[in-house]
């Protein structure tokens, strides 16, 4: 039996076919529609898991269930999104789970984006081998999640929120319109901000003229990586600057919580790779209460993928599994 | 059946008999013999037992078992205590398990002191209403503990070092040897070590003088206390200082981990109760990213019994119970 996992973003929608053994068998991805509200995001969603078994070579009939990792405030037994601002036309309260499950005929399993991401690295990625890990998303923002005893910590349901730990005090503006999170130096939305300001006040960058040669109207984690790669001056700053701050962040979360892994994921993560996680360890290295302990410090295994299969992952917490599901089940067991 | 806890501390050895429903029926408070090495402290150890023991009018033969909290690192499974610092001439790793339970004839457990002032915490105290908690302990210096599900969480062993989570890059020195932990601010060794640098620069304060009509060479917690009464400037500019550290770090840790409670205690937490409590809470509320879920922050309800309470529930987790363990036994079933 196969499980189909869904990452709803702002800008696509990857789908993902897992087979019992953990493996993706079929893929599909598309451009979120920006133009046609919440009814077209969910169509398009419907479409993308039958276009995904399509690609698996599959019939519908062997669809267990859906998972859907999504932003905004999730709630998983009413099966609606709320407040999920990237998301187009995304007004008030969304039902989600309802809509997909008349159109696709199989349960659906609301959850929030990072966190499936967190535990797909935590169940069949990077972070496989422990069963304690934190997980640290550097995209847009900064999210993150908490592993421990081969679970995810969800507290009073936001825990994970590393991104807005406190790195400096009335330190640089976060998105959040708070000051000094982690967020403020390590999200793009923030590093982009911080570089705007310091081009309008006359400081050197390529970062814009990439950007524009890609064609991009943001900075993209291409553009900081095609920058890094030309020696940029504002733009290794920029980034020096996110290390710094996830290197304390990290260790304050290390000291506290004495996990064997960190995972650093998410867009700008994935692209800038094990280096940009060698580097966070190597700052963390000096703040750590036992240093002689540190704890391994990964990039994410899975990259743009990770979301989809999390979200794959979700449709065994409700139905029992009729085959085994890989490795997920043999570290369960 | 009885079981005995005991809080073994640089300057008292505190031993508390818990019966069957959670209650203290006994007690001892010695000053730790400073003159024996680690044999005269652990021969105070036993003796404190049987005269706590006396105490709750109870026979040798209804001692399940006993309890001990130290400092330093534990071996559970060797029974040894190692690096513990505060004690009187403890040299390398010290057996204790062995000795006591020779001497008793009962089991003995060894457990960290702050996690098991967490645990009484948790499981009788403040933080009882919770399956989820901070511990926060503010003595010498700043240690702590994370309850998860009711359980701690201990990571690799040494989870909770709140106390070195950074809350000023490049800020305070701390006793730890980096700077702007919150122990560099929220600790009594730092604060009395800030507090001197200010007096010897000719900034005028009674901490001082309260500490040498008390009698003491430290400034202890019933020092600052009684400074605070008496409106001395400095004592209330660094106890100011401590609950600004104190809620950035606390709110970091809320949105990381996103617990329901925080308690605040340890002496000088205690001393302080819970006008402190609240003054940190209205500190962390404008860096939690949801401040409409604030946690509750609450002050320590065992005060100086909760240390020994809490080695005393550690005799559980090798022994079945006989009869109940009053709401242990309850909130575990």
């Amino acid at each position: 039996m196969l499980r189909a996992g869904v990452d709803l973003g702002g800008t696509k929608i990857q789908v993902a076919i897992v087979d019992a053994d953990g493996n993706v068998i079929g893929q599909c991805r598309i451009p979120t529609p920006q133009d046609h509200g919440s009814a077209g995001v969910i169509d398009a969603m419907v479409q993308s898991v039958r276009d995904a078994m399509t690609d698996a070579k599959a019939d519908m009939g062997t669809l267990l269930g859906v998972g859907v990792g999504a932003p905004g405030q999730i709630d998983h037994d009413a099966g609606t999104v709320s407040h999920a601002g990237n998301l187009p036309d995304w007004l008030g309260t969304v039902a989600v789970a309802g809509p997909m499950r008349t159109a696709l005929g199989v349960p659906i399993e609301l959850a929030n984006d990072v966190q499936v991401g967190v535990m797909a690295e935590s169940k069949l990625g990077a972070g496989r081998p422990y069963t304690s890990m934190l997980g640290v998303f550097c995209g847009t923002g900064v999210g993150g999640g908490i592993v421990v005893n081969d679970e995810l910590w969800l507290g009073r349901g936001a825990a994970g929120e590393v991104g807005h730990m406190v790195v400096e005090p009335d330190g640089a503006p976060c998105p959040c319109g708070r000051r000094g999170c982690l967020e403020a130096y390590a999200g793009r939305a923030a590093m982009e901000a911080e570089a705007r300001r310091r081009a309008d006040k006359g400081k050197k960058t390529k970062l814009f003229e990439i950007m524009e040669k890609k064609g991009r109207t943001r900075l993209s984690s291409g553009v900081w990586a095609k920058a890094l790669e030309k020696d940029d001056h504002m733009a290794v700053d920029l980034i020096d600057r996110a290390i710094w701050a996830l290197g304390l962040a990290c260790a304050s979360a290390i000291n506290l919580l004495d996990v064997e892994a960190v995972v650093i994921g998410g867009g700008l993560g994935c692209r800038l790779g094990t280096p940009f996680a060698e580097r966070i360890r190597d700052e963390m290295k000096p703040h750590l209460i036992l240093p002689e302990k540190e704890p391994q410090v990964l990039s994410a295994a899975l990259g743009d993928l990770g979301g989809a299969m999390g979200a794959a992952l979700r449709v065994e917490h409700t139905i029992p599994p009729v085959g085994d599901l890989g490795t997920v089940t043999d570290r369960d067991a």
